[in-house]
């Protein structure tokens, strides 16, 4: 959680009995009416990580009756996706939601609060976010570069991406050209890929063609509405380089400054109540969305362990010339990955054992009679 | 998300620029001062869970400027903690913060909103209540019974409890005093174990004496605080009885409807920012405590698999008696299973994958040099 939203001191002292014996106090507590454009970095059709911006646009209004109003714009309305932080820097915009990663560009530092390859699980990054020190130490780069930061939902685990051939060793993927970006790109380059940057509505002609070999979007639900299991066979996982992307909420700092104390905390539990949605959605969604994509001939497959393993040994060095190079990214992988490997292995016995249990007894009943 | 807030109309119709030339509209617009006492069924000791109050009376109160005020009271304080649903039934408080299974006996309904045997783990569970028709059809049945329920935090996975020995077969079970309530007492009846039902703050001295041979409580972090380590030597998982825990806020059907719809949003908005706090902060803490716990002894133990194949088998029998007997629970149950087979083999795959593997990393990583 934001701490300074539940320990803020509010504006109104003795909060009073509202009633007309006391118009004066009454009138003294009135907040304002606040209107705010917010510039998603998502088109509409990515109905639930866009969604996120609608529900938490709807939970704010209904909160405050209406005074405090987020119109949500589709990437491309007022700024392109990618101009989002920009955007909201220079206060063409108070806020904008967003995949943090998109800026790795300007500074390697923001992909830490979205997604990094071998990085932190759903659970895990909230474990780190809310009470790992995360978003407090993030705020710190963050609103050093002009903008306070809240998460706004997550698209879970990501898959691995669409293949038009199988991967069965580090040898195929020499002078694949797959559709990768960001440090998933520049890993997979230190294995001989060729990575190519696409837009997501021009995947399925560039695959159609043989323009690209490969392609990566986001999991079963979003990727099967772009039509990819039509033009690529093989579907591959686990999406090592994004075990999580978390999206965020960024506002202006001095709109957000400017927020009665009652708006920062309204704020701050409606990106809560819109996160634990889009996790929601994405689950139920998805594991609706695997079943028909198999069910159709989607063939789904795992990462040979060999490419898993020099992934991660070469991703291994990206970080190390990373962390030389850059001490806001120091800092705040310190914190991000300090935890990891005590969450895994708490996840893993506990958790891991019981859902490893739980879906060999699914897989059992699904056996025909006679197994 | 409970869907009732996000479209529920607010009572304002046109907000209303706020400001001194609009005496009278802002005075239309005032929100009731509310006070609420919050009946816990918690100690002030388990402060994870206890806490879920506490980080949703704050921030009820900083969104609304101190005018909605919810008290918080511990277990025993104003009624004892098995006695919180009867309290708000009657409205002796108009909330209460609660595990629901806790009432199995009343109803066995009650217990699929939090935990069952073999049931949902977290995220499964936060699919179905938020995306899965969980919080609708749940809620049919608790305001029948005089209350509306939101989820209000979540334990995550439990342990399986410490035994003063080991369990290496089914045979070790017969005749074993296990502390151990509920849906999860009664499978372990089945496996010929002498279940008891003792307090918590009971639990150490019980088993010092050996007045019971095993208990279980919550998890690593919880159950240090008791020092049942320093008691039983054996530390079992997976905990199959409560593969997660979710708890609610239970409100007082009247005391719900008389709230203005501002905030009925921000009840729900809160409940959301407490359950992903207490989640993030089960998961922070359990990490550090079962690693402390291991380093001081503890000797971590799997239920053999026959152990857990019995117990499986056993519950359906169970749950098919539940089913024929009750038509809320076999409703609820349909629901609640509906979606099982396609959350496990989703989660399994891709994300299950991704843990694995770098579960395997972290494995290596902590090698001794020339491993």
């Amino acid at each position: 959680m934001q701490r300074r939203s539940f320990l803020a001191k509010t504006a109104v002292g003795a909060a009073g009995a509202a009633g007309a014996t006391l118009a004066a106090p009454a009138m003294a507590q009135s907040l304002p009416t606040i209107r705010w454009r917010l510039a998603s970095s998502f088109p509409k059709s990515l109905d639930t990580i866009y969604g996120g911006g609608e529900v938490l646009s709807k939970a704010v209004s209904a909160m405050t009756g209406g005074k405090f109003q987020i119109s949500v714009h589709a990437g491309g309305e007022i700024v392109p996706g990618l101009q989002v932080l920009d955007a909201v820097q220079a206060n063409t915009v108070e806020c904008g939601h967003t995949a943090l990663y998109y800026f790795f560009g300007k500074d390697p530092t923001w992909a830490l609060a979205s997604a990094v390859p071998f990085g932190l699980n759903t659970r895990q990054h909230n474990a780190w976010w809310y009470q790992g020190g995360g978003a407090a130490l993030f705020n710190e780069f963050s609103q050093k570069n002009g903008v306070h930061s809240l998460m706004l939902g997550n698209t879970t685990g990501q898959m691995g991406g669409w293949f038009r051939k199988e991967i069965k060793s580090l040898e195929d993927l020499k002078g694949l050209k797959f559709r990768i970006a960001g440090l998933g790109g520049q890993v997979f380059a230190k294995l001989g890929v060729v990575t190519q940057q696409i837009a997501g509505g021009d995947l399925y002609p560039a695959l159609e063609k043989g323009t690209i070999d490969a392609a990566e979007w986001v999991g079963p639900y979003d990727d099967e509405k772009l039509g990819l299991q039509k033009v690529a066979k093989f579907y591959y996982y686990p999406g090592f380089f994004e075990g999580c992307t978390a999206a965020h909420l960024i506002v202006n700092n001095k709109a957000y400054e400017a927020l009665p104390a009652e708006y920062k905390a309204v704020l701050s539990a409606a990106s809560a109540e819109a996160t634990l949605d889009m996790i929601a959605k994405y689950d139920a969604r998805n594991a609706v969305a695997i079943k028909r994509l198999v069910s159709t001939g989607t063939q789904l497959r795992v990462f040979p362990r060999p490419v898993l393993e020099a992934a991660y040994r070469e991703m291994q060095g990206i970080y190390a010339q990373l962390n030389a190079g850059n001490a806001d990214f120091k800092k705040m992988y310190d914190s991000y990955f300090g935890s990891q490997a005590d969450q895994i292995a708490w996840g893993r016995a506990n958790e891991g054992t019981f859902d490893n249990f739980m879906s060999a007894q699914m897989q059992a009943a699904n056996k025909p009679a006679g197994k």
